[in-house]
């Protein structure tokens, strides 16, 4: 499906302007032209010769408005929403500037430095009723549908236990010296801010977004000489008579991995990839239900069962798909704005401050 | 191949008492037969009616010695060593009166309910010339042998980040009132002591036995009425300088889980059954190593691989063997006992110490 016939198809496609050329724009502008109601409409860089650059080597549309300042796409009224993966300490700027101009807004994670500015962003895009969402792909996912349904079966599951996650990336060299992911100037969260969303935003997904308690970050955070974080853990309590608790563990320093691994009292749930699935079509999770011991304990009575569920689009595209939904809602019939993902990007970033905090005061638990 | 065929055909079958009834000393009075260098030769409970039912539940030869107390065991001249499954608080004065009367010593996890206890134990097999083991099964399978190896290989693992590890069970009302884990006169030290020996052993397993710097518990660990705990777990810290780091977690109160996740900056291992395999036969693990996205991050370039180990016995005879392997070498040269497994207990033990220390100093770094 082209451009002009998904024009013809749906009533009113979302057209999106995108603000930074950042690698992980690659990803979500292919998933704008998979999506069956959004396309491309201008793509802004701090210079035109980049803007032109990424629509060139990403095959954008030559319709595709090309724009050499992030303020001209927000002026731009054609612009109905904005993807704006610029690096953090740039957000809360652009992204207010964006609620105030009317576009809607999908925010690359992690949503801002701290929770005050976050909030800035969200009451800015509330005031001016616009969409906000943050650009967590695998919480799109048909898969995270499936595993929610089976977490909530009372029989199969049972009561949770323990959460433990983890969102790790073995970095390059070239990655410590130059990636803006390690700048304190541009992501001075590092790898708690990128990686450790998804551990962070999974545990509350697993709790209904139940808040903890306190959080309490694990001994010893390793940092670069700016004082960036390059992997860290935490473990999250909600009450001393609250039986379930969460780990996590973020890194740039490890070999990839993406666990997610949820026990309850009658059943458990694992995966190796919930952040990025090893395919785009198809994705699965190993799921145990009532596993004993065989007599004597020596073996099992059963192995986890891998459960498969098709994806018919990327969840990248999913993700945008959900997005330009909420938005036509909102300009065909005047709904307000979808509260679901701002509130869990803002108990996100409220539980990552939380972890921050705690590293600052010496691993000391800190109460939510 | 029955008992008399055994003894044919090994100079020197190692010749077992068994010291208590326990559960567990059914799985491994059948691992004793099924080793091809022991012998059940003497079962000894508080009565000997309990003594003669075990024998004929798990159909011992008619010439095993019945015996109505454990000092009668301890006292026949005939018995090699003696593999004692008692309640923990009943570890010292037995294991050490034991060793008092040169028997060799294969004691159930955890070994004792504080180091100093341990240390007693130790130093009485060690001033007897006996040797001691504890009943940590899955480090004798030849799984645990493979994975060593491919962990310790520089390209495929690299240098280790993260170790995860959990040991849990779901335990019936019946087992919460009358089972000696939960007691505090018998087994104080609860899921602790009973399960996360386990944790922590693999954890100390993975770095080679190098000790952590800093054990500190997650708050909040579950108790019962008596103080008891019935879940728990804690992260261990190998000094500030160090990368890597270890959680566990481990419960009565969850469904089943037996996970172990070894992070390494090249390679990751993941297992779901690391203390009892599903099955006898045969037992895998999952290994990944080099894994990567695939362009735009849309994907990975490879799953884990799953690697099979076949065994010929089950771990626990594995165990049984190992441990008469080494008593027989120091019967038939007159060799000193070795000092590897003792040793990894006493690691253990002490880590174990210090993670109850740092719950009860209110979750604070507790150091080695």
């Amino acid at each position: 499906m082209n451009r002009r016939e998904k024009a013809n198809m749906v009533d009113n496609p979302v057209r999106f302007g995108i603000i930074g050329c950042a690698e992980i724009a690659k990803k979500v502008s292919r998933a704008i032209n998979l999506a069956p109601n959004s396309i491309i409409y201008a793509i802004g860089s701090r210079s035109i010769e980049k803007a032109q650059k990424f629509a060139t080597e990403n095959g954008l549309s030559e319709t595709v408005k090309i724009y050499g300042s992030y303020e001209e796409v927000l002026e731009d009224p054609c612009v109905d929403a904005v993807y704006m993966p610029l690096p953090t300490t740039l957000h809360v700027q652009w992204a207010v500037l964006a609620a105030q101009t009317k576009k809607h807004l999908l925010l690359e994670k992690p949503t801002a430095l701290k929770v005050a500015d976050l909030n800035q962003i969200l009451n800015a895009c509330e005031s001016n009723g616009v969409q906000f969402m943050d650009g967590s792909m695998w919480m799109h996912h048909p898969r995270t549908k499936k595993m929610k349904e089976m977490l909530s079966d009372p029989k199969l599951f049972g009561q949770l236990r323990l959460i433990h996650s983890t969102s790790t990336f073995s970095e390059t060299q070239e990655f410590f010296e130059n990636n803006i992911r390690v700048k304190p100037d541009l992501d001075a969260l590092g790898a708690l801010g990128d990686t450790s969303w998804y551990c962070i935003m999974a545990i509350l997904w697993a709790v209904n977004y139940q808040l903890p308690k306190t959080v309490t970050a694990l001994p010893f955070p390793t940092c670069n000489s700016d004082g960036v974080i390059l992997a860290c853990g935490a473990s999250f309590q909600w009450g001393e008579q609250d039986i379930k608790i969460a780990t996590f563990y973020c890194s740039f320093l490890s070999n990839v991995s993406m666990d997610l691994a949820v026990y309850g009292s009658n059943g458990s749930l694992h995966l190796k990839d919930f952040i990025i699935p090893y395919q785009e079509n198809s994705a699965s999770f190993d799921f145990s239900s009532g596993a004993k011991f065989t007599e004597l304990h020596l073996g099992w009575n059963l192995k986890p069962t891998q459960v498969q569920v098709a994806s018919e689009l990327p969840q990248e595209a999913l993700m945008v798909q959900e997005f330009a939904t909420l938005v036509n809602s909102i300009r065909s019939s005047g709904c307000k704005p979808d509260r679901k993902w701002p509130e869990i990007s803002r108990k996100t970033q409220l539980v990552l401050d939380a972890v921050m905090k705690s590293i600052e005061l010496g691993f000391k638990p800190v109460d939510l």
